[in-house]
C-alpha cells in the first residue's frame, strides 16, 4: 500500500468535524505501538510552510485571488512534502497529516468550481504524492460548524463562510471518497471515544478487531 | 501590438546591466510626453507580491528548493497581474515591469535547466499573459557582476552566485531574445545617455528617429 517506506495518513473533513482530535489520539496509539509517528498539519507542518501559512490565513478574506491563493497553498504543500513529509517516510514513520490536497481540492476547488482543473493540474505538475491512506471524518455541517465557532483563538478565515459552504464540503468531500479507493469514511457524530472506536475498527493494519 | 488597451514593457538583464536606470529613465521620458505610466518590477510590484518576495529573498539560500521558489515567484506573479498590471493596461497606461517572467525562466530554468519545462508549465496554467514588448538590456557578466556588487545594502541573494552562473544567464536571455518577436535587444555598454540613446531608438512607438 505504501510507495514509501513508511505509510502517509491524512485526515480531512469539514471544520469542526473533529479530525484534529481524532489525529492526535491516533498519533498516540500508535506511538504506544512503538512506532515512530511525524504528525503534521496543512497549510503548514513545516518551518518555511508556517511562513505561507500565516501569510494566507491572516487578514482581509479578499487578500488574495482564489488562484494566488492555490499557488500559496501548492508552495507550502511543496515544502512541507520536502522538509517534512518525505524524509520521514523515507525513515520508516508513520505520517499523519491533517489536512492534505484534498482540502484545497474541496475548499478552492468546490467554492470556486471553474478552477478545480486548474487545483488538479497545478497538484499533477508540482505535487505528485497522495497519502497511502486518507481518513475523512465526516460530520453534519450544522454540527460540525457549531463545535468549530465554539473554539476559542481559531485563526482560519474559512470558517466564517457559513455553513452553506460547509455543506457544499461535506458534499465534496464524500465525492472525493466515493471516486478514489484510499478513502475511508468515518462517521463523526458522537464522543471522541465512539469515533476513535470507529476510527481504529477502519485501521486493521494497526488495530486488531475486538475479539 | 498591445493585447490590452495600454502597452506592456519589461526589462530584462543580468544584474548589473542597468536595466532598473534605464526603466526608471523611460518612464520619466514617457511621462514627460504626458502618458501614464506605472513603473514596477518583480518579483514584487503589488502589497502582496512583495509580503511574498521578502519570503523569498531574504534569508538562507538554501531555505527553499528550486521547485518551492518557483511556485512562490508565480503566486506573486499572479498577485502582481491582477492587481497592479491589468488594471493599469484596462485605464490605458503604459507598464514598464523591471523583470517578468523571463527572469524566471532565466534564473531557475536555465541553472536548473530539469525545471525549464516545469517554469513554462506553470507560467501557461497560471499566468499566461507576456509583455508587448520585452527590452533586453544586454551586458558583458564580468563589467554587470562588478556593477552589481558595487551596489550598497542590495537585498538579492542570487548575486552571490558568481559570474559563471552570469555568463549562463547572459545565455538564456539572448537565447530566448532569438526565440521571441517580442524582444529588443540593447547593447547595455557605456554611460546611462549613451544606452538611453539605443533604448529610444529601439522604441518607435514613443520615440522619433533624429533628423
Amino acid at each position: 500500500m505504501s510507495t514509501g517506506q513508511g505509510l502517509f495518513l491524512s485526515f480531512e473533513g469539514i471544520d469542526g468535524s473533529g479530525k484534529s482530535t481524532q489525529a492526535r489520539r491516533l498519533a498516540e496509539a500508535l506511538r504506544a505501538q512503538g512506532l515512530e509517528v511525524v504528525l503534521t498539519r496543512e497549510p503548514g507542518g513545516s518551518p518555511g510552510a508556517e511562513e505561507i501559512r500565516a501569510l494566507v490565513l491572516n487578514g482581509d478574506p479578499d487578500r488574495w485571488s482564489a488562484e494566488t491563493e492555490i499557488l500559496l497553498f501548492t508552495a507550502a504543500r511543496r515544502d512541507h512534502l520536502e522538509r517534512t513529509i518525505r524524509p520521514a517516510l523515507a525513515r520508516g514513520a508513520v505520517v499523519i497529516c491533517d489536512r492534505f490536497a484534498d482540502s484545497t481540492r474541496v475548499y478552492q476547488g468546490i467554492s470556486r468550481g471553474d478552477l478545480r482543473a486548474t487545483v488538479d493540474s497545478l497538484h499533477a505538475l508540482m505535487i505528485g504524492r497522495e497519502p497511502d491512506i486518507t481518513l475523512l471524518i465526516d460530520m453534519d455541517p450544522e454540527e460540525g460548524l457549531s463545535r468549530a465557532l465554539g473554539r476559542a483563538g481559531t485563526d482560519t478565515r474559512f470558517e466564517g463562510f457559513g455553513s452553506d459552504l460547509q455543506k457544499a464540503m461535506r458534499k465534496g468531500f464524500l465525492d472525493l471518497a466515493a471516486a478514489h479507493e484510499r478513502f475511508r469514511v468515518i462517521d463523526g457524530k458522537g464522543d471522541i471515544d465512539t469515533v476513535f472506536t470507529r476510527l481504529s475498527a477502519a485501521l486493521p493494519e494497526f488495530f486488531k478487531a475486538p475479539a
